[in-house]
């Protein structure tokens, strides 16, 4: 048993979801900013790999004081599970996940990871270990379920979005297109990775619904059952 | 003066053109067919880059008989111009652009071109010379201008796409976004290249229209200009 995986990303019209730099860029506007907030009070936990945090040290809050108090209303921690996928335990001690705002946080790390490291981390977060070299998503998974997660939401990077697709964890994918182009062949891209070559492997999805705001376009798609 | 310049692409939901192998995918459906060769055979030039020509030996003919028709019945040859865009000339003599359907040829290639190269394309093909390493495209639009072409189709690839982009010769983009996850970092995107660093570098896009169709959704922007 395993939680409803979504993945939401912003990205350009050209399919990047930063510039080669990994610098962060503002890719969708308010209206996107007050949904990715309201999606993120509806789920029980998020997650991102350790390259989104070394790169964009994100604290994954929920940023509205009203949904905030909806969550205290209905018994739940103001902010999601934070989870972050953390192989080798590299995120940093003063991370902004590991500080702002109430409520647990957990470190996924591998057997790779050193013990100073796991430790250190331990004294801010749950860390769960799994996995020889990277982490084990399908039995990291399985250990949010048995902790209660039946939601959750994953906020990137393109290599661990890839490795969900890859091991077939994913739900549905929620992307923003916003009004730009970025391009670049090396910039992150939502599904990076090794990549799927025959088209047989290819997930196949189905559109919920495309709709226009912020000069962009939202698209959710449901990942089809195989 | 320069043509209109629109570039038409399908790419995977996550922003893919093709696997990381470079090898040609069905993104599309059989509507998105019908519309590419639709406006195949309203342009007056297509164009793709060598890398296509060597990836995928797209003839680039229209392949509606009635289309075809239609152009011959308003004096134009049954194809627009086909057009390799081919620093090192590199195209290969039997490359099924040179040789099915017919119409006219341009292989535009840069100064760096081995003379035996050029003079066996021009025995297929006019041979337009510009550029010291790379063609020069804006040089290259202004000489299709004054052979009358006005309306211009690029079809990729992405490192194309994206010279195009950043001299600030692109007025359109249209792409189908397919149903499926290709995935890889290494995985051609419709705009590769260096790509863009900073924002305000960024070339801006409006939505003129997004509709579904095919399983997948077509979205044409325009590129505002700066
Ligand atoms: N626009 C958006 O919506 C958005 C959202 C998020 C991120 N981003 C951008 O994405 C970029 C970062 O993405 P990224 O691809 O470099 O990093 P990432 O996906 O955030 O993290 C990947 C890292 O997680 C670790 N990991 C451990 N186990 C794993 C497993 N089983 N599968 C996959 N990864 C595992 C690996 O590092 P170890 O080997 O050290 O374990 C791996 O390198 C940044 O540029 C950021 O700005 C954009
Ligand atoms: N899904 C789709 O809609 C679609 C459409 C088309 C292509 N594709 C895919 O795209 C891939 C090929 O793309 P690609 O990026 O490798 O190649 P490309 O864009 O087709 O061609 C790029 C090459 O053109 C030459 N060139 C000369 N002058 C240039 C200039 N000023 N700017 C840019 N390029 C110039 C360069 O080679 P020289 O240095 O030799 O001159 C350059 O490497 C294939 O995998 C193909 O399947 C997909």
């Amino acid at each position: 048993m395993r939680p409803f995986v979504f993945v939401n990303i912003a990205m350009s019209a050209d399919g990047k979801i930063s510039t080669r730099e990994r610098r962060q860029v503002r890719i969708s506007g308010n209206e996107d900013y007050l949904r990715v907030d309201r999606i993120k009070a509806e789920s029980d936990a998020i997650m991102v790999g350790i390259g989104t945090v070394l790169a964009d040290n994100p604290s994954l809050t929920v940023k509205s004081p009203e949904l905030r108090a909806e969550r205290r209303a209905a018994g739940k921690d103001e902010n999601p599970i934070r989870i972050v996928v953390d192989g080798r335990g590299r995120t940093p001690p003063d991370a902004d996940i590991l500080h702002k705002g109430s409520g647990k946080r957990i470190v996924a790390v591998s057997k790779k990871a050193p013990k100073k490291a796991v430790e250190a981390l331990r004294e801010q977060a749950a860390v769960v270990v799994g996995g020889e070299e990277t982490v084990d998503l399908r039995g990291l998974l399985e250990e949010l379920h048995r902790q209660g997660v039946r939601r959750l939401m994953v906020e990137g990077g393109g290599t661990l979005i890839w490795t969900l697709f890859e091991q077939g964890l994913v739900d549905e994918l929620q992307a923003f297109v916003g009004n730009i182009v970025i391009g670049g062949k090396e910039a992150p891209t939502p599904t990076d990775g090794a990549g799927f070559l025959r088209e047989e492997d290819f997930p196949r999805l189905r559109i919920i619904e495309a709709v226009r705001f912020d000069d962009g376009l939202l698209v959710r798609w449901e990942v089809e059952r195989t």
